[in-house]
């Protein structure tokens, strides 16, 4: 993102201030500019029409444009909510000021595409990966990675976060986790969590096929 | 696509022939020009880790770019499968000349941008509306589709491609027609269906909220 930095600079763009839990972009809201963010903490998510919440991503310290998938559009709405977890700051580029740059400097418009397709490529397999796999499947790989960027035996468990980023209910989810207890594979200690046999579940990701 | 069709009459790009079922993309495997299309019906589709095979879109009369979300990547292999429904010709722009004709054709690399962005966002969309919706109601919105396009009160249900496109199996999309029709809602003639209550089934998928 370098030469989105140098551009930044180059423009002479204000710094707008956001606050912790501030929507940086609202869905179904016309979107106007193109916004840049320093070092952000930010969850990306969707409300379907009947009010269901799916959590697309959860980002650290992130360092990029936002709303790049809805901006180059003819009539741009959004399509994600877009939450920051702690304040900070961004920049804006107005449509027009951002058009005039891209003819100026190709270079930019080939990192912009290079950049979105990244991301959309993705997006799109995290997804295909949600849908062809078993709710089940979808918990272990989650409570792989939570274990995995554990340092300690003892991990938690974000219920409600973790079943958003899946698309099920909390009931499901605690559902799979009492099976997978009866199963000797994770046990309950307090609030936390540990792995009885780390292997079975990892061995279950890699051959089993199991129907949604 | 205007000013695509322009580029590859300038470029002077031979006319590639392919056959029906033939893969135009294949998955995992290195993408090294991006591909045009005119005029031609495709089947997107992904085989996840387990072989589950899942069917992103199925396109008519598709004039266009091909495999273009993965192209712009460092190392580009393409994520999804695509065939062709019925023969026909495309034409290959390899990188390197489409990446010199990017920066000098600047309004040519926004359009690419515009249409990128509008499949991303397209995509996106229709992927999270399958998670967060029930099978049920996925199920439903499929045969509302199916009925509207039909010119006729009897209309076929192409159970195995709509489960695909769904990521469930075709036992469970078959469990949810037979409840449908326990429902009074459908009934079943011969290879074709007919729907007895339009109205409660397009009220479903307005108001309810249906776990998956």
């Amino acid at each position: 993102m370098d030469l989105f930095q140098q551009l930044i600079s180059e423009l002479n763009l204000p710094k707008i201030s956001y606050v912790k839990n501030e929507l940086l972009l609202q869905q179904s809201t016309p979107i106007n500019s193109l916004l840049f963010c320093q070092d952000a903490d930010l969850t990306i998510f969707h409300i379907n029409e009947h009010g269901k919440e799916f959590i697309l991503g959860v980002d650290t310290n992130y360092s990029g444009p936002l709303g790049e998938m809805e901006f180059f559009q003819r009539k741009p709405y959004s399509t994600l909510n877009v939450k920051a977890n702690k304040a900070g700051y961004l920049y804006k580029i107005p449509k027009l000021k951002l058009l005039e740059l891209l003819r100026e400097k190709p270079e930019l418009t080939i990192l912009l595409l290079e950049f979105i397709s990244t991301r959309y490529n993705k997006n799109i397999t995290k997804l295909m990966n949600n849908i062809t796999l078993s709710a089940r499947i979808n918990v272990i790989e989650q409570i792989l990675e939570l274990k995995q960027h554990s340092n300690n035996p003892l991990f938690k468990i974000p219920v409600t976060l973790k079943a958003k980023q899946l698309g099920i209910t909390d009931r499901c989810y605690r559902q799979i986790l009492q099976v997978l207890e009866k199963e000797n594979k994770l046990i309950k200690q307090g609030h936390e969590f540990e792995l009885l046999d780390e292997k079975a579940l990892k061995d279950e990701v890699l051959y089993t096929e199991v129907d949604r």
